[in-house]
């Protein structure tokens, strides 16, 4: 059986490294000269609405999947006529629309923070009035890590906010000074099967995630899973899904799902039973769901622009590397580090060791750019 | 860095999904059409002697290292001028001869059965009164998987025997009632640092592989890796070594190595913390090795022949599955599944559950060919 993915970067390579000791095999869809899946399975190279291109992908393969979540819906529909899509669509596009994707939360009874649709200078200031300041405005559509954001913490920068992104739809959402952040992977099986992730526990740097760390048996794990089931079957999913969820107060507030394998369940590879990569797999190919069962305490660490120096990292006993192969580049995730104990106390020392290692290099090379 | 691979087949195949991680890029030789490796990698399709595809190799590779002990004495000279070759020749030259190979083990004081050169029919009659009946004649080059080999019951097998396969220099061994058949995995870095893996405890069925347990603590563990140390230092080694021994009576004797990843180390993908393949890619490399240490207890079931129902398998939720996406064929292994557990009860069970549905699989298709 061959696996069409649209997307080439590190998400369809992980994918791919799963998927092949299982038998299966792959082709890629992607526009990149450069995309670093392309190393390891035969690739489409053209853009993603490219008609010919995605009749090709779908001529090659018995179904297809994606590893990002903004695919054009006219790509969807080429892809959908011919073969199957999993996840599926109508799951794409909650997840391409940030206000579809909360109404669906509140519908389905999962909390929230407050929000508002913005389509015009007047709904923001009812908005600020209505969920009070700070308050955090944002396109509805095409937003990731950070991008297409604008904090607003005082009146006068009301209409600054609005100019620099308001050409497109936009929803204001309520600022939640959370405890913490968590995000919950499940998978669903194509008879309906589910099963769930231990919880990640996520710290970002910039907008872009640097920190998972997966301790099972979290308090908050059963609430997760009763939240992240009702959208699975509401959505008929096939597939993994990650839910990120803000905790406050003791009450978890659904912040986005991304329909896709996601960065915060990197850790599975080597710290659950099965990964989220090869779970995907498994229900995109109509095979039984494997174990998620977590195995102790698990760390990730994102690399991020460039990566550590290899032989530093490589000289930590208890570490994984992940090197994606890719070009380094300014907030472009490059590869991770995960860690696997059976103590919390050791994760947070190799945690620290993989920081120090990272932040020299990073260091270094500031040091060197200002040289040159 | 662009590692070369001689050999393209399942072991060629893991070492390059070991490897994809650390960002290292492959390119394999192998004269296969259908060579199982080529699906994930570049691959040059040239007999292994051939002068023009080894060049291409040297050309396209930083180093070479191989997946079988076979390699022609002069395909090594040729990429030996040309690139650093891993393990170095003189481990191939060993393996390639039970001679100088058994000859070896005794000069470094590693216990072996009996053993002497048999060169004409009467070296084999003075072999017979001098170690006695059973005796096992073997070809000493080019044996694997039990091929190649005679057991001389009585002393009216001996004519019989020699005529069979002493067309060329032949061996006879002492046959060893042993307890059990064990292999330590060790890997040697290019600093000389050397790490070992817990003991295999290996079950043969037709002189192929077909069961592997390691289970952590084992008795003879120290006295394994001191044989193993032995012959790594000797031969300057560098990646990984597998050491085959026999118990009886509490010694181990020494039957063979083989100069890379082994099969009976396949556990350690998902059962140490570093697999074998990720160390000897490591090693290759000039990186860092990685932690051998073990994660419970494992369990090793070979698939020879052809796959059981994939989702039978697949649906046992202690198993990792792996399809070498190879053509079935008698004798050939196809895939193997891994079993990794906490105590070593639910190993046997799982390790039932794994025969039980590949024992069904066989039975349909005799069946199946019966009725053709």
């Amino acid at each position: 059986m061959k696996i069409g993915i649209l997307g080439g970067g590190q998400l369809a390579r992980m994918l791919m490294l799963a998927g092949y000791p299982l038998g299966l095999e792959f082709v890629v869809l992607d526009p990149a000269p450069d995309a670093c899946a392309s190393q390891i399975a035969e690739t489409i190279r053209t853009e993603y609405d490219d008609r010919d291109g995605l009749k090709q992908l779908a001529a090659r393969s018995s179904c297809v999947t994606f590893e990002f979540e903004n695919v054009p819906d006219t790509s969807i529909q080429i892809l959908a006529e011919r073969l199957p899509v999993f996840p599926p669509a109508q799951a794409l596009r909650v997840a391409q629309d940030r206000l579809t994707e909360k109404t669906l939360f509140r519908r389905l009874g999962i909390p929230t923070p407050g929000f508002k649709a913005v389509n015009g200078l007047q709904d923001l200031e009812i908005a600020v009035a209505e969920l009070g300041l700070p308050i955090i405005l944002k396109t509805r559509r095409l937003g990731y890590d950070g991008k297409g954001q604008f904090r607003i913490e005082s009146m006068d920068q009301i209409a600054a906010a609005f100019e620099s992104i308001g050409q497109v739809p936009l929803i204001a959402e309520q600022f939640i000074d959370f405890q913490r952040e968590v995000s919950i992977i499940a998978v669903r099986g194509q008879s309906g099967e589910t099963r769930y992730y231990p919880l990640s526990e996520n710290t970002h740097r910039n907008g872009i995630l640097s920190l998972s760390i997966c301790r099972p048996g979290d308090s908050e794990q059963s609430v997760a899973e009763e939240h992240i089931l009702r959208i699975l079957n509401h959505l008929e999913y096939v597939g993994i899904l990650a839910l990120e969820l803000f905790e406050r107060d003791g009450v978890l507030l659904a912040n986005e799902i991304a329909p896709r394998v996601h960065n915060s369940g990197h850790w599975t590879i080597e710290g659950a039973e099965i990964s989220q990569f090869e779970n995907h797999i498994r229900a995109v190919a109509g095979l039984p769901l494997g174990s998620t069962a977590a195995k102790g305490y698990s760390a990730m660490v994102n690399f991020v622009g460039e990566l550590p120096d290899r032989k530093k990292l490589l000289a930590l006993d208890e570490i994984h590397f992940h090197d994606y192969a890719k070009t380094p580049r300014v907030n472009r995730k490059v590869g991770h580090a995960t860690v696997n104990a059976r103590e919390p106390r050791r994760l947070s020392e190799a945690v620290e060791k993989i920081f120090q290692i990272s932040s020299a290099r990073s260091e270094s090379s500031i040091k060197g750019s200002t040289e040159r």
